[in-house]
């Protein structure tokens, strides 16, 4: 009879380097509880911006697995996060996405808690009830360049202080928190989290299948130069050029640019350089020209490339003169993952005049539904019995650096 | 790895008193199928009303847990309930939710069989084939003033009888088998069945949450005397007098009133009460008017508050001078539960004469639309591993009674 | 407590003969994992036509289990299978139902593979990344008289060739392989794979159930004499003399008619006969006239009856002079499964001159949706854990092989 999966720890340890994961890994109900544990309620995971909640009382709420989260503003203008939870019996406290509140109020006691979570009125309780026991589970939060990273765990990875110092002067520029949310798209994927964020992890499938992206995004993105076939030689020649150009005006303006990569091997595994676009180099647009008028921060130029991130296990980054573009990928179900996609602009960027939403969001528009599609054939490919999982080629070296880091993750919690 | 939970009887055992259950018995599959085994299957469920059924032949099929029941009048007016599953191969043999037979034909290959349960006829059988043998499983069934209790198990709990001598007394004078159906509404919650009689069982989210049923319900129900707070006691104060009112008028008409409460500590646990209403204090209506004109049984006057009645695990009651109001709740789903609730007015009543269906049906409708999302919002919440189970307040020890009956089943059940 | 099922071991060795299965078989999902592996993964099964298939590069893609199997004519005319799953990264290769292909291209990172399965081409793979270890993997795959049977067990069941050897000099005078699909349809069916089956295996609802298949077929089917009643008698009268001119118009042709049942105690169990039609005799229509003008192969007269055949575990088959109608069951859940029904003519039959659709297919889409109700009351019924297995009358002989044989298929895979 074959129809339970080995233990994950089997799994784990069978698990073939260089090569993509077995089935269960993507398919199993008993995996996907398991990533939830071990890395979505443990790991420092990508929710919001600091923009989404500009003001005390602004608010969004996020689905963690089986968990839901308020990521909030409080009173005192400090970013927080607690367990939407109620004390009482447990409802659900606020029910939006997002909004804005005074203090937070349980709609069915009316159990009325502070921006800070603290419980400021109870009805009917006897006088030994203690307020001081009952106020909403916090849930550890950083920020840093204007990213909002919240961790579930009682004792969160404490490499995250290392990953801010270094991160913060590549982003500090783009000044996050003065930009406005022009437009944010929730898509939800027919596949695994896992799933999700290996297509992200590489350019492989981008020339063929990315026909908006690649107008800027460089084909050749993650190949070794010995692998790059003669078409893509002209790209590549454009890229060298460009690369050059960039360093050229980053360095006028101080601004960081050297790629650093520590994808694995540690708990906050990242990734960060700034590097050249095609065409008119300045942003995700068709033609490569910025998609909007006002530049962010104190930037002079708009021809800087992109500063682009990646943070494990969820998430990534696309920093431009002229606007950020933020991914976060939520795992909603073993088949089903949640990438939200945020396009940020200058706070007082006036739409229709400085900049066109739908230029503005064409590229990353298209090709997310380009990759939702990859993820749903792949999916239901890698639900065959027959599947046997094959090679990496030397440009997916992220991807297995990406699923090298799970393991580690999964050894880890199972370890324990 | 935390996927799993734990052993139900540990989770039995380490509940602390007074406080909401922890989590997986909301949420979980398998304590899903452990309500059905030790609750629905073995305690007496209330599942229709003698008027339902009026006739010979008539029936109602009722779904409880993955067992389909028929309930039905058979040719000499006894209301008896059979399992709705052919003796031959299986196939259900009553398809519709109500309607009425001659015999109960199997449309697969035409098995047949009486109002009774008897198998008339099987077509193409050898001669030793024994009819007697192929009835249709006869299910234990019970009725008291005109409500039908079912019980699934072999060998039904036998308290049923002392709680029928008790409460009949108090339902006999509303004669509901001489109503007649005058709206049936099916409301599935999207919460737990026990979240959906944990809300029925307290008022403490009346006053915020019932506009509509707090014009007569008093929003103190529960509350003992030194928890009122100061804006309640106009309220407490009318709750007072119309009290003694109304137990001036049943003691003249020898209507008993006095509350009963055996809620835990028995398998049929029940409360029984005559209490008053606010308002006109005649019924359920805005005003708190009867909103039919023609009494009830012998009944001649129309303000005699509400004869309340709750049985465990799954019903409530509201019988007024004018019209009977009954509730049951069956499980579909560990997040998923059917509410019906059924008014009756009296046989001869004449729709658009006598009474006006949108008042008749107003206030129990939004109150149950009101109650179903407090349902959702709870199920929500007690589904996140963050949530920590609170106090019940003393408004809500009927709450905490259900949940303490629920528990002892689930040891008996256990031990076994 | 109650929700587990015992061990499928134990359900298989406890079963009564004679009687229906116990209702786990019917709604268990670790059972339903269990059949495709015991049954769908190790055995043949039918899945497409040849002329689904007629030319070079045709494909059909069908899902079974959690498989999904490309069944495609290679560039050599072969009838070949292959693993719908992409060697590399996994995504499915081809995406739709059916088509006709060159080669078979990834979308995902454009491996390209040959119609025979090879690996053609792999982009930006090292020099000693070898081809022919990453061809797309093979399933088993066998023709006869152009139906195709596919195995997923890599030593598929060896009696096929037996079987083949006895079936085909029935077959081969409808010359499948030179017709053409004039339709084909889907019914999604709300039952466990194994109640399409018995549905099948049995007439004993015909006469009720089916008025338009019995206005050709005899409602007698698979009646012992002594068990006909007095009404059907002069439908078997009609039935003996049919028989008669039938028997008699085979052999002067040559075509075999006599029964071959060998439905158990074998892996690929079957059964064949040539037998009258009621009516005009010649075709399933209202009429029993021939629904196309055209006939098969080098038939000469359209009176044949019907040549009949049942394959285990998952298919029939009715080759009249006009037309083949085929059926292949395949297994979706539990709880659902798709029939799929299939009707050929004459490749060169033109509609709306030899043939008229509706006409054509008319008797088998209705029956067919008759019997989708029966199946699914049935799936209802057995789902009540107060379901009773009853027993087979003598009319139900085929349903007790197909039981039998599934329950030897369990054994052997259980024994190893
Ligand atoms: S559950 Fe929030 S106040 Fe009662
Ligand atoms: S299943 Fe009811 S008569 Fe056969
Ligand atoms: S998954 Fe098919 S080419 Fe990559
Ligand atoms: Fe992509
Ligand atoms: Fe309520
Ligand atoms: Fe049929």
């Amino acid at each position: 009879p074959a129809h339970g999966i080995p233990d994950p720890a089997v799994l784990v340890a069978r698990r073939r380097p260089g090569h993509v994961l077995e089935g269960p890994f993507y398919t199993s109900p008993e995996i996907f509880a398991l990533d939830i544990d071990a890395v979505y309620a443990k790991q420092w995971i990508f929710v919001a911006t600091e923009p989404e909640i500009a003001e005390p009382g602004d608010y969004v709420t996020i689905d963690l697995g089986r968990y839901s989260v308020i990521v909030l503003r409080d009173d005192d203008g400090q970013v927080r996060a607690l367990h939407n939870v109620c004390r009482h019996r447990g409802s659900r406290v606020l029910l939006e996405e997002r909004g804005s509140v005074g203090n937070l109020v349980c709609g069915y006691h009316q159990w009325t808690y502070a921006t800070d979570g603290r419980l400021l009125h109870a009805g009917e309780q006897p006088p030994e009830f203690d307020k001081a026991c009952f106020g909403l589970r916090q849930v550890a939060v950083r920020t840093v360049g204007g990213l909002i990273f919240i961790c579930l765990a009682t004792s969160p990875p404490e490499d995250f202080d290392d990953v801010a110092d270094r991160i913060e002067p590549y982003l500090a520029p783009h000044d996050l928190a003065n930009t406005k949310v022009a437009a944010q798209v929730d898509l939800v994927e027919h596949g695994n989290w896992k799933l999700v964020m290996e297509n992200n992890r590489e350019c492989y499938h981008c020339e063929a299948g990315h026909p908006e992206l690649t107008c800027t995004f460089f084909p050749t993105y993650g190949f070794a130069l010995e692998d790059i076939p003669a078409r893509l030689m002209p790209a590549h020649a454009r890229y060298l050029k460009a690369g050059v150009d960039l360093a050229r005006a980053c360095d006028e303006r101080g601004l960081p640019h050297a790629e650093i990569e520590e994808l694995t091997d540690r708990s906050t595994g990242f990734r960060i350089q700034r590097e050249p676009l095609d065409g008119a180099g300045e942003s995700y647009t068709r033609d490569g020209k910025a998609a909007c008028r006002k530049l962010l921060g104190d930037l002079d130029i708009p021809r800087l490339g992109r500063l682009s991130m990646h943070t494990q296990p969820n998430a990534w980054f696309h920093f431009q003169a002229d606007h950020v573009v933020t991914f976060s990928v939520l795992p909603l179900a073993a088949d089903r993952t949640l990438v939200r996609t945020t396009w940020h602009v200058h706070r007082d960027a006036v739409e229709g005049e400085d900049y066109d939403l739908d230029h503005l969001t064409e590229v990353w528009s298209r090709t997310n539904e380009q990759d939702g599609e990859f993820v749903a054939r792949t999916q239901a490919g890698v639900s065959s019995p027959a599947f046997v999982p094959g090679p990496y080629s030397s440009s997916e070296y992220q991807v297995d650096a990406l699923v090298t880091w799970y393991l580690q993750r999964l050894q880890e919690h199972l370890g324990r």
